[in-house]
C-alpha cells in the first residue's frame, strides 16, 4: 500500500475556461477522479463492479472545495488524498491539491459518500474487508504525520 | 427584477452516470449555470464581457453541494438563488435545488466567489452598481420571507 | 408536433476555453442535448425510460461536426434537428446550429445511433410506433423545404 | 521522438452514463486530450501558451468518431495518433482508439484544425519548424507501416 496515496493530474486545455484558468465546477470532476484511484488502489473497490454486479454505490452526500490559487496547463496537480471520518455508512475524505513544480497549495477538498443500496438509496454498512482497509491506511497515514 | 430568482433546469442523459443518478461533479456545472444567470439577470453582469473588456472577474474561492435526494433525467430543477453575505470583495451565496414536480429539496449549495483583476488576481471592491443591485435583492428577498 | 424542430441553446461560460470560444468537445454535449430533446418531443421516446425500463437504447455509430464559426457566451444557437436517413436499426440525423441573433451557420452535425438491445448491443429494429413519428416528422420537414 | 504516438487512457466512471457505458459526447473529450498530448509531446506546441503568449491557436474545424465498441470503467484504452494529411494551414490527424487489454478497435476518430490568429480567426501558415516536426512524424509512421 502506498502511504499517503498521492493521484497526479496534469492540468489540461479541456479544463479552462475564458478566464485562462481552470473552470470552478471542472475541479469536482478531477477530484472524482482522484476519490475513484483511492477506492480502486487503496480499498480495492470498483465503484463499476460495485454498481453493475451488488447494486450497491457510495454516493455522495457532500462535496466541496477551497480554492487557495488558480490553475493553468502549465500546472500538475498532485492529490493527496486523506481519511477524515469513518462512520457506520460514511467515509469523510479530505484531498490536499498542490501543484507540483512550486508546491504550493491550489485547494483542498472535503467530500463524504455514504455506502448505499442503490435500489432503495437506504445506507448500508461499510463492508468488513473495506473498514479494514480504510482503518489501516488512516494508521499508516498517521504514522506519517507523527513520525 | 423577478424576486427570488430561480433558475429552471430540466436534468439530461448527459448529466448521469452509470448508477442511473445524477453524477456528484455534475451538480457543479449545473450550480455555475444558476449563479451565470443570476448575475447576468438580477446584477446584470456579464461575465464573458467583463473578463475580455475589463480583464476582471469573480473567481471562486469556495464552492459546496450537500446532496439531499438523488435526481435522474425525469427531473427538472428549480435552483432558487440567495445572497448569504456580501463584503468587500466577496459575495457568498445559496442555491436551493428542488424538483420541480415533487416541490423537495435535491441540494444545497453554497458559493463564495471574489471580485478580482484577472491579470495579478488580487481581489477589487466590488463596483457600486453592483452592490446596489445585491443590496436591493437582499431587501426584496428578505420582505418576502418576513412578510 | 412542431416542425422543423428547433433546440434553443444559450452558451455558457462552462462552455468556453482559454482561447475564449466554445470547446471543440463541448458542441458534442450541446448536439446531445438537442438530440435528446428531438427525440422526447418529436419521437415521444424517453431514453433514460427506454434503458432502465426496457434494456433498449440508441448507442451511437458515428458522430460528427464541422464547425463553421465560433461561438461565445453572448451566444444563442438555434438547431434545426432534420433525419437524413432511416435505416432498420439506425437512424441518421443532420444538425443545423445557427446564431440567433445574426442567423449564420455556426455548425452542422451528423449523428448516426442504431437502436439496440443494451444487454448485448445487438441491434434492434426501430418499433414500429417510432418508426411512423420518424416518417410523419420526414414528410412535414420535406412540405416545408419543397412548398 | 516515440512514434507511434500513443496515449494512454483509463476510463472513468465520470465518462459513464445510464446506459453503464462511455457518454457518446466523452469521445470527444478523451480525443481532444489525446489531440493536446500530441501536440505537445510530438510537434512540442503548447496550446496554452501559444493561446495566452502568442494569439494564435489552431482551432478546429472538423471532428468526427466512428465508434466500433463500446467502452466501460474497465478499459484503459490506448490512443495511436496519426497525420492525415498536412495543407498549408490545416492538419489532419486520424485517431485509432484500441481497448488495452484485448486490442480491438473502439474507435476511429478524424480531426482537422486550422492554425489562425485568434484576434480575426483568419488562418495563419503552419509555422516552419512545426511542419518539420509534422513531416518528420509522418516519415518515421510510414516507415513503420511500410517495414
Amino acid at each position: 500500500m502506498k502511504t499517503p496515496f498521492i493521484y497526479r493530474r496534469p492540468i489540461r486545455w479541456g479544463d479552462t475556461d475564458a478566464a485562462r484558468i481552470v473552470f470552478t465546477a471542472h475541479y469536482f470532476d478531477v477530484c472524482m477522479e482522484a476519490i475513484e484511484s483511492f477506492f480502486l488502489e487503496i480499498l480495492e473497490l470498483d465503484w463499476f463492479a460495485m454498481t453493475c454486479e451488488k447494486g450497491t454505490g457510495t454516493p455522495f452526500v457532500h462535496a466541496e472545495v477551497d480554492f487557495h490559487a488558480p490553475l493553468t496547463p502549465r500546472d500538475v496537480l498532485n492529490i493527496r488524498v486523506e481519511i477524515e471520518r469513518q462512520g457506520n455508512s460514511s467515509l469523510s475524505l479530505i484531498l490536499y491539491g498542490n501543484r507540483e513544480a512550486e508546491g504550493d497549495a491550489a485547494f483542498t477538498g472535503r467530500f463524504t459518500c455514504c455506502f448505499s443500496d442503490l435500489k432503495n438509496l437506504k445506507s448500508i454498512p461499510i463492508p468488513d474487508e473495506i473498514r479494514q482497509r480504510i482503518t489501516y491506511y488512516q494508521q499508516q497515514s498517521s504514522h506519517l504525520i507523527s513520525g
